[in-house]
């Protein structure tokens, strides 16, 4: 049976006279086929033709894997001492009459493979999926929406590891250790990036990285972390505090709440990207912040942590139902204090719901 | 102060009559100027000249850090709002007099980047420079091995935790979890790849996956791991037995470790990389144990845990002073045991060093 997101790409195939689709990056590969697999300098690759079927392109020691995956059409192998392109080449012109026109991912295939695969196809013409691809992963459907629910679940859990873990006298990277090895005690193979925590006024830099700086009383804590789950990722902010806030770092945390409420109640089908930056940025700016909210209030994630759309100022993008990206407003004054809330979300018919569920409040820790 | 790579590499560049290196790989860029950055999906540039002053091209958040690194030529910076590429081209045409031809890292760059620099280079041409860096990566400095070793002595302290970590009824990715959460505690940021921790025929699998699997008495647990310092890593593998080790699986060891002896004895600069493949492999075929020998000897390692050489049957390739690499024959005989033992080494002038020490003898633990 072939899949909705196959039949999508193949429909957009015909549409533009395409005679094969040839994909080459592993995400996109797991994206269509549903298998996922890492080759390294080795080439996976998935041909998907506008009326015949696709098939998959493997290593040879990764071929029982593809034969035991989801995927369901045919898997060709390689051994490390055959030319790939060559075996790869005469697949595709076993499965199509017309290779004249190929599309492929340009983001991704290099130069010298580009170059090896021109040498096969010498007449053929190039163009490019990869924008094609993006637009598609856009909207993600509700077996995907599932996994980032679990997966937003697992950034719950990690965050109350982390407050969990606050005391005076611990560092930065003692607590991120402490985060890691307990999800990785559970199961956890992967985080969507580095856990980032971040203490005092260390959570101005907003690409901080957490170090050996300890913990003092009365100092705030910024969580940045996310789980991978099944291959999708979660991402979530929150800030702890250790005692008792400045009268500043309190402002600061009000203004910033404000803005990610607006933002998240204003989510909906219809809206835009530009929009839903606007209405966070203005709150922050009539307060006088503007200056100290130095990136944009969002990125899209799903497979990967950082997807489109970019929820970004001037952004015309129209939000649809399936979209799943972040709201994460922040205030960082060098020096003084560091402010991020950050929940992703996907998009319904009539608004949104959050991946994750930590309340938003200032997290107090005494 | 020009370094001893941009120096060689200059040279090359004025044999070769190319008018730019034009790199975007941030390892190579690392290599080069010192400068360690993640642009994302952002442009990093290194660009090199025969004649005059090579610069650096950042991201603009990106351009204080470079500033501050060993860096001690020009940094050149360009916002969001702009286009990388026309900055870029208006910098290489101030930099040199002729852009006839380029050499860029066609191992790395993408067609939709190569695309975009040739709307402004319209009339060069484009060599690859990817084959010649590989080649001078071949070779470590002095001060690449320092950092190597440091990163072996860590390998050595993961082994030991693992070790100590072994009990009746843990499982393997308890483990795991234990030995990366204690280096992390110490500041360790990076690990080389994925720890690696198989228990009982688990081992058997030369690619398997540490799960929850719990180790039994007279289990064999196989240790393959390795950690990042300053940049540089370490790779090791060894093998623990909890309790009693099966007559099968003492015989396959002392034929691994026949092997791995041998083999690290003739290292010394003018062997070949298939002569040193074939005096392990001749061993564990002559044991009768050849068919389960399935992988290559061994790999080159430095700012990557794989790169070149590669130690591979029927590899001309000459071993030089400077070479690092691994040495790690296994014998996998599905569902029954599996042994690899594994160091890596650089090679010295008559001979070589392990940069790791952990003892090699069947490590028990009762």
């Amino acid at each position: 049976m072939i899949n909705k997101k196959l039949t999508y790409l193949k429909e957009w195939l015909i549409e533009s006279k395409i005679d094969c689709a040839l994909l080459t990056d592993p995400e996109n590969i797991a994206y269509y086929s549903g298998f996922k697999s890492e080759p390294h300098e080795r080439i996976l690759a998935l041909a998907i033709f506008p009326s015949t079927d696709p098939f998959l392109f493997t290593p040879s020691l990764d071929m029982k894997d593809a034969q035991n995956s989801e995927w369901s059409f045919s898997v060709y192998g390689y051994l490390d001492n055959e030319n790939p392109w060559s075996i790869l080449s005469k697949k595709i012109q076993e499965a199509t009459t017309s290779t004249e026109c190929f599309a492929i991912e340009k983001s991704f295939l290099t130069v010298e493979r580009y170059e090896k695969l021109c040498l096969f196809f010498k007449n053929s013409t190039f163009e490019n999926v990869s924008e094609k691809i993006q637009e598609m992963k856009l909207i993600k459907d509700s077996s995907e929406i599932k996994k980032m629910i679990e997966a937003g679940k697992w950034a719950d859990k990690a965050l109350e590891i982390g407050f969990n873990t606050i005391k005076e006298g611990i560092s930065e990277e003692e607590i991120v250790a402490e985060i890691d090895y307990q999800l990785k005690k559970q199961g956890i193979k992967e985080m969507s990036f580095e856990t980032m925590v971040l203490t005092g006024d260390h959570a101005a830099s907003p690409h901080g990285v957490p170090g050996a700086r300890k913990i003092k009383k009365n100092d705030m804590v910024l969580f940045d972390l996310g789980v991978v789950y099944n291959g999708y990722t979660s991402d979530v902010t929150r800030m702890a505090i250790f005692g008792k806030p400045s009268k500043e770092a309190e402002k600061v945390y009000s203004i910033v709440l404000k803005a990610h409420q607006a933002a998240i109640a204003a989510v909906k089908p219809g809206i835009s990207a530009g929009q839903l930056d606007k209405i966070a940025r203005d709150i922050i700016t009539n307060e006088g912040y503007g200056e100290y909210f130095t990136h944009r209030l969002g990125h899209g994630l799903g497979s990967n942590v950082h997807e489109f759309p970019s929820i970004m100022e001037g952004s015309e993008l129209i939000i649809k139902e399936g979209m799943c990206f972040s709201i994460e407003p922040g205030i960082y004054i060098p020096e003084v204090v560091g402010v991020r809330i950050e929940d992703c979300l996907y998009v319904t018919k009539n608004g949104c719901e959050l991946f994750t569920t930590t309340p938003t409040a200032f997290k107090s820790i005494v």
